[in-house]
């Protein structure tokens, strides 16, 4: 059975393959195989049955999302712990972690279980995760046994918590965005070496130029006369948080010395900035290539090993069994429709010989990973309930109105004109009025809809503006209702609330880019890389948890915030006389601080939106030392430098192929199969029906057709795959770049 | 003879093409069919031998740069008017402006005599130099005779003289730029419609959640209250220019507001910004590969002319005589050296048949083009003269010594010690003369150089970095000896002078880039870039152009700079009391006004950084109205949004180029050509002899093989092809992309 040879990363664990006809085992193996091909899964595990039983449950959703739930407790913890946003007492938070460490372990044995011991130790992920429990559980002890005693000491492990979130195999995503960061390294390195160079040499340059002209600037301070100060100043000026700023004491001087930071910011600014990009950039499609390369690779690998397990002879080939195909397929995705499950069947088995040959079957996991929508075309539940009234002349009218394309204009017009009333004073009775009134235009607008429109398909799995719009109208209806009934019942506005109902209010806008096609096209593109954009959310998460822990133990307590009404000589320099003078106690900085986890999050966003960066570096090296500019600066290498440029690389990425995306191979089979089996809903039609909902019109048109000969579909079902400009995290990158 | 039917957009343009056997007449329009495809022009011309004639006077260099005087001298005329840098005479600049205006005719009415009437007066590019010139005219005889009678009127016609710069057949690569911002238009409009869409919804959400509450900015303004102003505001937080300062105020009032702005930065800044970069992007490459395309399309047309013109049959085929090809040749590069056309005819005439044949005709423009470097290994002057000495044993340890690669590393760290020195306090006498040590130090690793190498070779055309590191230390010497004689003479430091010599110093310190391989490699395609970049220089000279005559006529004299000594009240102020207590005033910013051309250019370039271009824009609002903010709304979107993104988009492709770029079919060709005749320098020779220079290291080594069987070869002459990293404008970006 083990005739395939191939070189593969996977490596084959059990020598003697299961030789007799499958049995439940070998579905099962068979299944897990499917399975990881097509989840990209690339965990070597035992093919023992018991193992197999072991990594069907590590893979199962419960566990993962148990994992997945202490990893979000273990890190919050550092909500709890000081400098903490709601304190707990250390006892409590260390009980939690202990805890969350029991399942990390208990987590990794199981993985331990189910890989062999060899692999298992080789596995940098596994160390990590080993080393960092055994450490942090050291560190614990330390502390509280030094708490114990009344001496304070610092818990440093806090900032490898986020080395859980990375290193269990379920975070391939970020690990891959690590990875590519880490390739990135290396060539990155030498431009940045060019770079430093650059700004020294220009430092230099202006002690020289500037260092002796008793120049001042604004502030009063002297301009240019120490060679770190410059460096630093002129780091600053790279990212053009103090642009202007910075040139204007020698502009003043002479209007010659302009010239000096013009080239300076063509350089360094532009120059350099945009090889950084060009470098990541480079290196993100070089790898990506590469992965996915190895990716179809050892999904090949994967699927062959499975049919290899599931295969008969049947004349001169090896096949699988049209029995066994399905019962595979179910036990892959046990919760497939019957009726996707035939379509598959059929394109697999295209000239129905009752068997599946080895080329469809190693399609399964690409057919599976491919949304097909199953549409269903019943009549609407009021025809069938009394057709007279609902075929009457004026329910038709009804209809047709509602079908009407003036219909979706006229309400486009009633949200502009709602527009304008929210903007306007909403204190004059008149308009709060108004405000249920249009609350009760929307709903006569979803209800004229149900009626005309099969509400099983209106609110179909894929018709997402549909119930975005259903579910703002229903969340604002209930947030009015809830702010009037306290508003009359206690004389008093709740701020929450009427918050987040002015918020829904103004969300009800959108409704408006649904009308325009081209606005459609590039919300749904962005829509559809959401999924992927949540990694650089983790990525970032990971960097901002790691700065933050860094962050508090650095700068806890040294700025503190009063209130702004506030007016004593403290709060002006934010509780810290050394801040006195600075930019940072002038711009009222001093809630910009690292006195807890969400504080110093949102400090560091801040920082990675970059402007008045140097203010925020500035006022905490006042407070503690200058060396502290070391952390912001590395802060800016970091996130801005290597994670920002990834992000844009990956949205250029995501863009080029949305616009040069064909349907993959795969996808045109399903595609073609569908149609022939006369089953599919026109391109025409779906895009008709994706701007209006507009399924039932199909209903009664198609409706009288539903005896012919379409071969093996229900009657009323048609299919269509899902969503063509979707950008799945791996598989159309792949068919557009290699 | 017209046998080729190429649907080509060329026209051809005379019926009756040369039917008898090549002529002078004919070898011209050939050469010029062939320069044009040489250097990509395309021009359709007459082929009367007239025509032909004054095209090659059109096309010649000096009436070229001629053109490009007058066009610079136009342009600066806006130096000397008012608002102006040096004030001249209104007569003055209109007698001068005259004068620009008759040769730009006389140019255009010399381009009508070359191309036939007809496609003249289609060409936009003509006709818009015509209006262009008339309605300049016009201007200046109104604004001239209301000058007269004491009427101020506006000379609006200023702003359009960048159209000479775009429109004039030369100045091709600016066009393409602006064809490209064009092309980009369609796409950018609705992602920038659905932005507007996201700001106005996020200012509407913003009025209703913070109008109310009362809030106050640092400056004690109401914060958030209007809704233009709140848009505004929100634009500038797209830029990042108002970052954290725009959030404060609500984030003191509650900590869940800063969810608001988050979420507006990710969503605005971020995605939109890098969605803007992804649409130029992508367009850039779409246009870039279809110009390519339709380059080489004509290129190929224009060689097929030039070859039906020159063909003889022989045997079969047409092709053309040796002897014809040879003046061809000569004809369009005069200044090509005899070896190096025998090098390109030992290429086109594999066999040495005496002719070439069509195909290998086609490839003498691309020929041309490839620069092909003569090396000329002569033996050091110094051997010749007197070779005993040179050849004795204390001179040949010297030019070991010298070649070595320690040599290289001492004179680097010389120069960190220099560096040292130049950062410590040169008033110090020992500092001082040590300045001249290093002076000394350099010239004695120039002459030793001299002394070891070839000068002809070490001074060779292509031997950058040589000429680089000689030009740098005479300079320095010379601006020492100079900044010492005044020192002595007058007692008084020139601040000039002294300012140039400490540059000069510095940048002396860039040879240490020389010595990292890793570092050569980025300069050098950066220096290769460098010319493309000068288009987007161009490109943005034209718009600042314009801008800064509109941004003249709009806010001249509105803003006063007073010497930073002053400190009455007025200077405060920058002389103009609306701006009492604005951040433009307290930023001292005064020096940043539209009072005449280089200060214009000034902010202009300012806003092209970003940042605090809204305190830019708030002041000249104050001090005009709060519709002056569009002016520089514009200028965001046009230069930054637009051009900005085209300039990364052109490093990122010009990046990708030069890390996939391998040779072009025909640099193999003639490589393997060069190699085939045994006059090529060897890959690691060139490497070697790149590093240090290390020509007269031949000289030695292959000095004695002299007398072989090097074919054609002159004794001693090797060839190479010219910087392969070099990304030419188009040739190579389109290997890389069709």
């Amino acid at each position: 059975m083990p005739g395939v040879q191939l070189s593969s990363g996977v490596q084959r664990l059990s020598p003697e393959p299961p030789e007799e006809l499958p049995t439940r085992e070998n579905l099962l193996l068979a299944a897990a195989y499917v399975s990881d091909a097509q989840y990209n899964r690339n965990v070597p595990f035992q093919t023992s049955p018991q193992a197999i039983r072991l990594y069907c449950l590590y893979n199962h959703w419960t566990t993962r999302v148990a994992t997945y739930f202490f990893i979000c407790v273990d890190l919050s913890l550092a909500l709890f712990e000081e400098p903490a946003l709601f304190p707990l007492p250390f006892v409590a938070t260390a009980l939690v972690e202990v805890l969350c460490l029991a399942v990390f372990s208990a987590r990794l044995v199981h993985f331990a279980k189910v890989t062999p011991q060899m692999v298992f130790w080789k596995d940098t992920k596994n160390i990590c995760i080993v080393v960092t429990i055994m450490v942090t559980l050291i560190d614990l002890i330390i502390y509280g046994s030094l708490e114990a005693v009344r001496i304070h000491s610092v818990r440093w492990t806090r900032a490898l918590r986020p080395v859980f979130l990375i290193n269990f195999p379920e975070s391939r995503q970020i690990r891959r965005a690590f990875r590519s960061i880490r390739n990135t390294l290396p060539d990155i390195l030498y431009v940045f070496l060019l770079f430093l160079f650059s700004v020294l040499m220009f430092s230099l340059m202006a002690l020289k130029l500037f260092g002796d002209r008793r120049l001042k600037t604004v502030e009063g301070a002297p301009y240019f006369t120490n060679l770190l100060e410059i460096a630093f100043e002129l780091y600053v000026l790279v990212t053009t948080a103090n642009n202007p700023d910075i040139m204007m004491p020698a502009y003043n001087f002479s209007w010659w010395y302009s010239l000096y930071f013009i080239t300076y910011i063509i350089i360094n600014t532009y120059i350099f900035m945009s090889v950084f990009l060009a470098v990541v950039y480079n290196n993100y499609r070089k790898h990506l290539k590469n992965e996915i390369r190895t990716l179809a690779h050892l999904k090949r690998y994967k699927m062959i090993e499975a049919f290899d397990i599931l295969k008969v002879k049947v004349g001169t080939a090896f096949v699988v069994k049209e029995a066994m195909w399905r019962q595979l397929a179910k036990a892959v995705a046990p919760d497939i429709s019957s009726s996707h499950l035939e379509l598959l069947l059929r394109i697999s088995d295209d000239r129905q010989q009752g068997f599946v040959d080895k080329m469809n079957f190693l399609r399964l996991a690409d057919l599976l990973n491919i949304q097909v929508v199953t549409v269903n075309l019943r009549r609407h539940p009021l025809g069938a309930w009394m057709p007279q009234v609902y075929q009457s002349s004026p329910s038709l009218w009804v209809q047709r109105v509602v079908r009407h394309r003036a219909f979706v204009w006229v309400y486009d017009i009633i949200i502009l004109i709602n527009a304008v009333f929210i903007a306007l004073d909403e204190k004059h009775p008149f308009i709060s009025y108004a405000e249920w009134l249009f609350l009760a235009l929307y709903i006569i607008e979803i209800l004229l809809k149900l009626y005309t429109y099969e509400p099983g398909a209106y609110f179909g799995r894929k018709q997402f503006w549909n119930w975005f719009d259903m579910l703002i109208i229903i969340a604002a209806l209930v947030a009015t209702m809830a702010n009037a009934t306290i508003q009359s019942a206690k004389k008093y506005n709740s701020r929450q609330i009427l918050d987040i109902v002015l918020i829904l209010r103004i969300l009800r806008l959108l409704r408006v880019i649904i009308s325009i096609e081209r606005f459609r096209v590039i919300v749904t593109t962005l829509i559809n890389i959401g999924p992927t954009m949540l990694t650089f959310g983790g990525l970032v998460f990971v960097v901002y948890y790691a700065f933050a822990v860094i962050g508090m133990e650095l700068f806890h307590g040294k700025v503190q915030f009063f209130d702004p009404n506030i007016t004593s000589p403290d709060a002006l320099v934010c509780g810290n006389p050394a801040l006195k003078g600075s930019a940072f106690a002038r711009d009222r900085y001093c809630k910009n601080n690292f006195n807890d986890l969400a504080s110093s999050f949102i400090v560091l966003m801040e920082l990675t939106v970059v402007n008045q960066w140097h203010v925020l570096a500035g006022g905490f090296a006042l407070v503690t030392h200058q060396v502290a500019k070391l952390y912001f600066i590395l802060f800016h290498i970091v996130v801005v430098i290597l994670i920002v440029n990834i992000f844009i690389a990956f949205i250029l990425e995501a863009f080029f192929v949305a616009y040069s995306l064909g349907k993959s191979e795969i996808e045109t089979a399903i595609e073609k199969k569908i149609q022939e089996l006369g089953v599919g809903i026109q391109e025409e039609d779906m895009q008709d029906w994706k701007l209006t909902g507009d399924t039932g019109a199909r209903d009664s048109s198609f409706g009288g057709n539903d005896g012919d000969n379409r071969a093996e579909a229900s009657k009323g079902l048609y299919f269509r795959i899902a969503s063509k400009s979707k950008i799945p995290d791996c598989g159309c990158l792949a068919a557009a770049n290699v």
